[in-house]
């Protein structure tokens, strides 16, 4: 990625852009960098590391909570065209809680580095006020998350997740193993097989080795409500 | 209050003070009013009402989730020199969820109206920055309280609550109803009475009607590590 193209993206994306000094602009423009994750690579593990910001150019990461005992539970998502800003948490003093973060698809990202960012952002009031604002982006899609998993009942959380990957893939079959689908939703692989089981008792679903197929879209949505 | 103890208050507690103009010091100290709060009140009701900035001179705030069936799920607390931007929420973009919010105490409070409070955080960048750091703030604290609810077993929780009760009540009786703590710790009133019995069946507290003593602290304290 050439200069202009990265001066592209960052007015595009980069809120504060415009508000940087020529001198900061540059700084910025060197001290950011173009990376891969394959699938399934760690990018930020509680708060052992602190890579820096992350625009996702293509791909997907996964940001969730993990118990001591290594139980997973799904935050949110950051899809093609998003930020990451926990994977910069050491930046901002307010954030005093740890993730994990992971490409959930093989991801390129620019990535603005800690250090430098950590720099910018006490420098420049508009930089730490947009590193806030995603911040309180995050907050939100936790709350939503918070709701799903604190009030709601698992056959509408299954639901809901099988809908929603119905809707992302377009096809009828979806290719997710029990103990991922436990993961999404934060709840136990037991749990989700045998209200799987259920749906499929029901005509919903039929189970396949590793795969879903979704029978009945009507009854789906209905469960979803 | 007078003009100059205003003043005083604000260049104390509220961070962009001196990065505002003359005019806007002046516009705030117009549209900041004194309110109090009976024990109970409510302050804030999801996304019916949203008073504005409040920074809580004397009392206590109750910040919490509510589902449709009318559970509660207590967030996190603001105590006295606390600032409570959650009731500011329709100013800030970013903030797309809704919460209740509750006066647990008598409470004072020196309230920014949102309507000023919006134009100000447009017009002055470090105003919406102090606002968005106040949310990642309360985005720690929620997160923490998280980790309670969805990792933490319930003996653990409850002998925490009741620990931290002990500690700032600073006598040996805590006098709350099951109920409320049901609430506090996010569970059900049913878990909590058959938890507090096991406590009292191992020697830890006494039961009485809406009374809790806590008869062995150091076993009270050994339950929440």
């Amino acid at each position: 990625m050439n200069k202009s193209e990265m001066v592209e993206v960052l007015s595009r994306y980069f809120e504060p852009w415009p508000h940087l000094s020529p001198d900061e602009q540059e700084g910025l423009l060197q001290n950011i960098r173009f990376m891969t994750f394959e699938k399934g690579a760690s990018i930020h593990n509680g708060d052992n590391d602190c890579l820096g910001v992350l625009f996702v150019k293509t791909g997907m990461l996964r940001v969730y909570m993990l118990s001591e005992e290594g139980r997973e539970i799904t935050l949110f998502r950051i899809n093609t065209g998003g930020i990451c800003i926990l994977s910069a948490s050491c930046v901002l003093s307010s954030i005093t809680f740890d993730v994990h973060i992971d490409a959930e698809e093989y991801t390129e990202a620019l990535i603005i580095g800690a250090p430098y960012f950590s720099v910018l952002s006490e420098k420049n009031v508009y930089v730490q006020n947009f590193a806030y604002k995603l911040t309180a982006d995050s907050f939100s899609d936790v709350m939503w998350t918070m709701q799903q998993i604190l009030f709601m009942s698992l056959d509408k959380r299954l639901a809901i997740l099988l809908w929603d990957e119905l809707t992302k893939t377009g096809g009828s079959t979806l290719y997710m193993t029990h103990e991922q689908i436990a993961r999404y939703i934060g709840s136990a692989r037991e749990a989700v097989s045998r209200m799987l089981k259920y749906f499929s008792q029901e005509g919903i679903v039929e189970l396949g080795r590793g795969s879903i197929k979704i029978l009945d879209r009507e009854k789906l949505r209905l469960l979803t409500k």
